[in-house]
């Protein structure tokens, strides 16, 4: 109930901000601007947190309720197709091209045009685009790029470096630190730190010489003020791929680590005194990741992790009601989620999700122990009771029948045995099963998602629109039902920039 | 291309009423006020619309495009939670209670509360809730209800009358033919014109008695004018349980059959002489029935026959720019349709839809004279050829795998033979194979679907979210995210009405 009382009050915050803009909405022009993106994030995702939120804090479970997140209070609502240049379903470099210049373009190009090779489309380095950070910054801004993952992946870098392709990673993350734009990073922290052949100079290094203070404790990241300069903060808790944990992993263990929120108030005040103001982008980027993973556990907490950083911006926004703006929407949708199965038709079961214990993530690295000490069926089938709630006992809603406890024998034998040991599941019957991902891992995220009445279609990104929120100074540029260019181009007025 | 360009003209008047409406929004109240549900449809649903749209008219077939429906361009954006009193998969009756009386109640019901019963929850018929159309009808505006389906289904029945259950489908008849607030009723049939043991007065007669100018031709129908005085409209061209043809149906027969939009139009002319102005209702209530049957083809075209539906209002407001409201809005999501697919990956193939040459409604009826005639596999495969584009020939998009064919061996053996010869599918699959439809057309309509990067969850309703459009005067308050229930208190503040 926590959580709920904290919004219901953050709502009145909202509606002050909200209602202090609209009294200046004609002659104000937004002077600290927050671009939240929610990776992978759509409304089955909002969604579902929703009412996840709902069922954890209501006594009567029977009663459905949705609890609002910080940013589905917000005043207005907008819409955006996320398409790119050549797919219907976008990456997140292209998608985030879109947003942080204007331009659609190809799957995996970063901020640069497109021109007909030999063989279709290629990306073109010739055809830069301008990003809004950069006009931004021209205007004096400060600019800040903050993302739950690495620096160098695709969403934070759209807003400092340009690139045919997303995964030159570290010469997307050079560009960040050499260029002249950002003045705050921070977040996780880099997949090729010394280049792709580990032969280039450390990022770090290069951030030093080029005037970042480079802070790696919690102690130091907690203490960045505005004496700062600029700063490079990665967090030294990291858990797969550079990136922060799991939301639901980095409350279980209650270790203190930074969150997103910690990571957007030190960059709010890295930055607030600037007299031109800034902008700021806040990637919550492992809501995608979780997607992908089907995984609806750590989607939702993940979701609550973007909603605490958005509150912090709300927070500072109590300060500057006149000139600030915020907004938060997603890049693409991530997995096909929706709320509804078909074997359990009508039902809807949210609490049963509070039975996942961890993130996929944590549960594969614990199976991965036990495939390297032999662990009998009996034993995985005992961290499933344990992490999801999934029992071969009788009588319990979240009782395995016949079939799920064939589908996890067949996830065990694929994926828990050595190759010479494995039978009955071969095939490309795997792709649609697994996924590539852990077999055990991910069916048991499957049967307890279906369960609950929640499903996945794909373990890729897809085409529905977006939901769009803001709240603010300008925050009335972003309703409507538009493209997902015009996010730079309502940013650019909102910020009373040209082009 | 011809709906693209009307599209963009559209554009252009929408943008004219935005601004009168702006211009005036302080003083001026909603007169003639538009409410479209398109049942069973979300944000997946209109993505899915645009974008076969956008294919449909676009040469180039490699560059994916959006081509706008009519709602799609309308300023204001807004998103509901549609979960009821007990539900989070909700069902027509109660969220269009929520809707037109502002309450929560339980599935099945229609604009009553409910009570503790001895087995749990019940609906209570001494709880009646007050309609939005009775607010209106004392303020002396006219008021119309229109579906696609029959008048007597649950989301009309709810703009006119109160019953524990849904399917009362007489009472309800007889509710809005002497209940004395419809002016205009229009659409498709009844399901029980004489009542459940065929002993009742027939509704038209009551109608008639009431008051009512019952008209069951093209032309009458046509011709409707200011001067009908009430109206029960009722289109002689019916497919399935009292309802109007699929649009992909009618427009493939062009047999000159009524279109929403037509009753649309006949409602206008009905009362748009009235000095208070209107409210009227109209659903497009098959998107919901396709949904259910996973048939994104009828999804597609009876989503562009409800925006056709909300052209004609766009066009009256031309001449009532300041005093027209038009909202557009869902009242679930049914299906739990998404695009993307995990098979297909990141390709979704739009163009392919355009091999879905009808219904699932008219294939059921052609598999059902070709069971009669006991037609073999061979013919039945001709049939899905003919109609689906999906062939056992090599080398096209569309040609089925051996594990299509073998899906589609199995609907044939379960769906088409006696029972006598069913052999190979047995057993709870059956269900989530086919949700209780035609085996066959179940599964060619998955098969097409599924290449073309489209995949359902559901044979129900779902809990996702859903998107709200609005122009005009007041819709300014259809911003935001919100429940369901301020549907209610945003018309009646649109509108100057008090509770």
């Amino acid at each position: 109930m926590k959580r709920i009382t904290a919004l219901v009050l953050a709502a009145l915050v909202i509606l002050a901000i909200g209602l202090a803009a609209a009294e200046t909405a004609d002659t104000s022009k937004a002077k600290y601007v927050f671009f939240f993106i929610g990776d992978g994030m759509s409304s089955p995702q909002t969604t579902a947190a929703q009412y996840y939120l709902g069922t954890r804090g209501n006594p009567d479970a029977d009663t459905p309720m949705a609890a609002p997140l910080t940013f589905t209070q917000f005043p207005v609502s907008g819409q955006i197709n996320t398409f790119d240049a050549t797919s219907f379903a976008p990456d997140s470099a292209s998608t985030a091209t879109s947003m942080s210049t204007g331009h659609k373009t190809l799957s995996g190009s970063i901020n640069v045009g497109f021109t007909q090779g030999e063989k279709g489309l290629v990306p073109d380095a010739e055809q830069p685009f301008k990003i809004i950070t950069e006009y931004a910054k021209e205007a004096s801004m400060k600019v800040g790029v903050i993302t739950s993952v690495s620096l160098d992946h695709a969403t934070p870098a759209a807003f400092y470096a340009k690139a045919p392709k997303r995964n030159a990673y570290y010469d997307i993350a050079v560009q960040g630190l050499t260029g002249g734009v950002v003045d705050f990073l921070g977040g996780g922290s880099y997949l090729q730190p010394t280049g792709p052949d580990k032969d280039q100079k450390d990022v770090l290094d290069v951030a030093r010489e080029n005037g970042f203070a480079v802070y790696n404790t919690r102690e130091e990241i907690r203490a960045v003020d505005g004496n700062a300069g600029n700063v490079l903060a990665i967090s030294p808790d990291l858990q797969d791929s550079s990136a922060l944990p799991y939301e639901i992993d980095r409350l279980a263990s209650n270790d203190g680590s930074l969150s997103l929120a910690e990571f957007t108030a030190a960059g709010i005040r890295a930055m607030e005194g600037n007299e031109k103001g800034f902008f700021m982008m806040v990637e919550g980027g492992k809501i995608d990741w979780a997607g992908h993973a089907n995984d609806v556990g750590a989607v939702i907490y993940d979701i609550y992790a973007l909603s605490d950083a958005v509150q912090v911006a709300v927070d500072f926004a109590r300060s500057h009601p006149e000139d600030t703006l915020i907004v938060v929407t997603g890049d693409h949708e991530t997995g096909g989620m929706t709320i509804g199965y078909a074997e359990t038709g009508y039902d809807v079961h949210m609490d049963y999700l509070q039975n996942q214990k961890l993130s996929y993530v944590a549960f594969d690295r614990m199976l991965s122990d036990m495939a390297a000490s032999q662990a009998s069926f009996d034993d995985v089938m005992a961290a499933v009771a344990e992490n999801y709630g999934l029992t071969r006992e009788e009588g319990s809603a979240l009782s395995l029948n016949a079939r799920d406890i064939s589908r996890l024998s067949a996830a065990y034998t694929f994926g828990m045995l050595p190759s010479s040991q494995r039978a009955g599941v071969t095939g490309p019957e795997e792709k649609l099963h697994y996924g590539g991902y852990n077999p055990v891992s991910v069916t048991a995220s499957h049967i307890l998602a279906n369960k609950a009445g929640i499903d996945f279609s794909s373990y890729s990104h897809t085409g529905v629109s977006l939901p769009v929120y803001a709240v603010g100074a300008g925050a009335e540029l972003f309703n409507g039902h538009y493209d997902n260019t015009q996010i730079f181009d309502r940013f650019m007025d909102a910020m009373g920039l040209a082009k």
